[in-house]
């Protein structure tokens, strides 16, 4: 995976394909803390090509690719049966694809044209996907620099955010359904919470609303969200330059890469009275002893 | 929403611009059942508009619409602060634009400019996102016939499912971080089970395995996720044409107009003992004095 970061220091070496890695957390538990290894669901991309043409890049977890882009394929309409699948093989051209592992090529056969516009119009996925307007894999490291930031917080700052959270989602209440994000300072202070039912739209609403109300830079922040912490929100908090974030489940494996390269402090199953620091645990002030 | 269906007799009547809805569900509680009202969060599409041209659509919940674009924007390096707004209205021309509630425009001013080639790239949100290929909000609506399927179970084939789905997710253990799809026929067998960091991959990829082993039709079959229950779970089963849809936490709006559309089975908080029935409650046999 080193090749999503400029930086070689930032590499992690997991191996390919994985559904699951390991990854080093430290474990804060009331007022104590320990070092420990973290098992992490795998979160990549996967480029799907058609006779060579880019048709989509798709963030998933590495397994069972050809199930992947036969199912992908035939919710949109292109194959209606296996007998449409010429090849449906990984793509071995290392030039053109550096990351062998991540491109899937696809030749179709029978009663199968796709449009050329088709083509053009699935070749970026949405900024809802997490892909992000990229064109390729090969660009999606996202063009920032590290976050620079000085602030830090206690351990028991985690915990009161995550009660004012809980105690802010109207809607989830009675629907069960809708994810939520929040901007805190660093005193803990709620400065602003959106529910949706997708989480990246809860982010974009609060850094949309503290944009509106010309509330940045959000240098001093932290950012909670409810449930799983993916990719595309580490972007998301990278590109608003907010140094923390916190995230009640678990963080995928891109998460923690992006968080890493970003010098984010990502904080993952923050529940009361402890929680686990995935990246950038500087932020978090520990009793001098509780790592020894 | 009536505008998503062409049958008028699907339309539902909720209020436009809300975050939740109401909607009249069958609640199985061990042996018994009732009718009762629930609260769904809402899931519709937005279509972003730069100077009258299509940017993506994206599904998210009604409500803080500026913020969403504003957020959306800056995060796709759009723009880069407020000064980058000239406007950032709701659309109001209703040739166009029939359902005004979903559609945003924005005029961009000062030092900004979106290259043609974006625009078209964005045009469409990918196959992932739910919005699958189509170039506006008014395509939405999937070109497929409702499912016609005779099959039916009993309320305890749900439980069942259920706890074999729990009992074979090795990797969610572990990490916490996966979505699991799993597909089952009549008597309860699970057939086949992927595990995914995304939802709609996870679908994908038990639908892939189906079609490459050349096990379609899926008339006599019930899909179960891990997670909630969204419009695109529903569209790929629809496509599938799988008569059953059951998820361990909550449907969002659009897919319970969806299931209702395609005339699918729609179970949601599938617990042990206990569901509710969103959709096509006539497959499911309860006994006869249970909504009395």
């Amino acid at each position: 995976m080193s090749m999503w970061f400029a930086d070689p220091s930032l590499a992690i070496d997991w191996p390919k394909g994985a559904a699951e890695v390991g990854h080093p957390v430290v474990k804060v538990r009331g007022a104590g803390a320990f070092e420990a290894e973290d098992r992490l669901a795998v979160e990549e991309p996967l480029e799907i090509r058609l006779g060579g043409t880019s048709f989509s890049v798709t963030m998933r977890t590495p397994g069972h690719d050809e199930e992947l882009v036969a199912g992908l394929l035939f919710s949109e309409g292109i194959i209606q049966s296996a007998d449409n699948l010429d090849v449906l093989a990984r793509y071995r051209d290392p030039d053109t694809s550096p990351d062998l592992g991540n491109v899937m090529n696809v030749l179709l056969k029978g009663d199968v044209t796709v449009a050329r516009e088709r083509l053009r119009r699935n070749l970026v996925t949405s900024s809802s996907c997490g892909v992000c307007g990229k064109v390729t894999i090969d660009s999606l490291t996202a063009a920032c620099p590290p976050i620079v930031s000085e602030a830090t917080v206690s351990a028991e700052f985690f915990g009161r955010i995550a009660s004012a959270m809980e105690s802010a989602q109207p809607t989830f209440e009675k629907t069960g359904g809708l994810h939520a994000a929040g901007l805190f300072d660093l005193a803990g202070r709620l400065l602003v919470l959106r529910e949706d039912i997708g989480r990246h739209n809860a982010v974009d609403k609060v850094i949309g609303h503290m944009l509106l109300a010309r509330r940045f830079p959000l240098d001093r922040h932290a950012l909670m969200v409810s449930g799983r912490a993916s990719f595309e929100i580490l972007q998301k908090a990278w590109t608003a330059r907010i140094p923390m974030v916190a995230a009640v489940s678990a963080p995928s494996s891109m998460a923690v890469q992006m968080a890493l390269a970003a010098d984010m402090t990502l904080i993952g199953f923050l529940r009361p009275g402890r929680f686990n620091i995935y990246s950038g645990a500087g932020r978090v002030r520990l009793g001098a002893e509780d790592l020894g």
